[in-house]
């Protein structure tokens, strides 16, 4: 039986081995890594890397936690016990690039288990680029379509839809980007095991180093100008956005004292706001904001 | 009795007023006027002004907007009636300065009234300096204990204690500036009539132009560098979080459809983000957060 210290030595392994490869591929950033721990029980390591010669600020979390569970949570799973404790752990990466022709990346993949047996994984990975670029679009859904496909033929469809609806910026009626997959209470059922499903969050976890290497290589030395960056911190503002306003992990985490810089650390090292802003017709911003949509078949 | 058609006209007046007295302060920034329409029922008119010689980026905006009571506002006020008309107005002001020594300020004044014969007048000013100077604070206070005192003796303390709880930055433990005033759910009883709590509601709106522009006038010329700038921008990166995280005003009014453009005119033009960032010990940045605490009496 698959036990939570194998997950979560595995999380810790993924950490490593993706800040080893966005290292290399950056060439110039270092991760330093920032250890703290949870009163109630368990803690984390944040690892940071600023002012590298690809990444602009990025953060690869890992946190193994515990402790009583909260009281919602026993609702949400219609418990009848009064009380239970929860472990939970995961990775969760965001990367912000200084090329506005690179795309935002974010991934997460996760772990949650109840004392009173329940238990599920989640997670996934997004694309946020600052300009819309459907040759990138394909190739990243591409990689996680296959990632999917090795596990069940159905996967890629239905967390793709699922990544569709969740970063999703209501107020803007907007995509955060061009999405990718989302997947949550993963548990063993008639057709999956606990091992398959972990299985797949590894394949997904394995995928991430591999795709946003390969746009490092390929678009960090794309040339761009102010207009760029302008429109970079008008986009960031949106990320901005999407994290505080909507980001169920996100306000969850400030809403029950998660340890906020390691929970911030997915907002952007600078973004702007003005007020109105539309981009003129016919310009590649333009054409960015116009697949902000729903529902595209990338692939 | 006071008809809202009287409170609507002069919130129009307050705002024309305001505008008038911070484009002559600036000396070179105007206001442009973006008039829109509730599909509801309603609209508004946002008023933004961006790069004076003294304000970086701010809004003025009015609205009255009316039509079907959302049911959550039922429920709040325990009515029997499954379907009610409601009525708002108001006006809502954020400031961003250039001078990273001059503070950013904020001001709400509105008024609700529903179909079934509630009613109540909300608002609030605060203030939130990039670096906190006791003298600019108490200078701040002694303002509006005075537009308080006007009206009841116990309004400046109460609504002082009010500011303190809801400008907060609970995920920080932070208060979001030197906090000011705070007022809801005010109506009729047997204290006040309706008359006395709008002749409050006026002295708070007419307090605003006197008190920022009296800062505007003061510290637009204040000498600054670039250690400045960058903590305005991290400062501005709190104001954000606490807009967008816990501003109950913002929430409604992004998960309620409400007009993106004019609630989120609050936002900075320009924020920063820094993972961990500690100022100096014994710095004015130092200082600046040690202060941002509930509970100090400024005055």
């Amino acid at each position: 039986m698959l036990q939570k210290e194998s997950i979560r030595d595995w999380f810790i392994s993924l950490q490593q081995s993706i800040c080893e490869q966005l290292e290399e591929a950056d060439s110039v950033g270092k991760f330093i890594s920032d250890a703290w721990e949870r009163p109630g029980g368990g803690g984390g390591v944040s690892r940071i890397i600023t002012n590298g010669a690809v990444i602009e600020k990025g953060g690869v979390n890992f946190s193994a936690v515990w402790g009583k569970a909260p009281e919602h949570t026993l609702k949400m799973l219609k418990l009848s016990e009064t009380s239970a404790d929860f472990f939970a752990t995961g990775v969760s990466i965001v990367i912000h690039p200084q090329n506005p022709l690179m795309p935002i990346i974010h991934m997460n993949v996760r772990y949650f288990e109840m004392s009173t047996g329940q238990y599920w994984f989640g997670g996934g990975i997004d694309l946020t680029p600052h300009y819309v670029v459907e040759e990138d679009a394909r190739y990243f859904h591409k990689q996680l379509k296959q990632a999917c496909d090795q596990h069940h033929e159905s996967y890629y469809n239905d967390f793709k839809k699922w990544a569709d609806d969740y970063f999703y910026i209501k107020h803007r009626q907007e995509t955060r980007g061009v999405g990718g997959i989302f997947f949550d209470y993963l548990t063993a059922d008639d057709k999956f095991t606990k091992q398959d499903r972990f299985d797949f969050v590894k394949s997904v976890g394995n995928a991430f180093a591999p795709i946003y290497t390969h746009f490092m290589h390929k678009n960090k030395n794309l040339a761009y100008g102010e207009r760029e960056k302008q429109w970079q911190y008008l986009r960031r503002g949106r990320y901005v956005e999407f994290n505080l306003v909507w980001d169920r992990g996100t306000k969850f985490g400030l809403e029950t004292d998660g340890r906020t810089e390691s929970i911030l650390m997915s907002l952007p090292p600078q973004a702007n706001w003005a007020y109105s802003h539309q981009p003129e017709p016919n310009t590649t911003e333009a054409k960015t904001l116009s697949l902000l949509k729903k529902g595209i078949n990338w692939i």
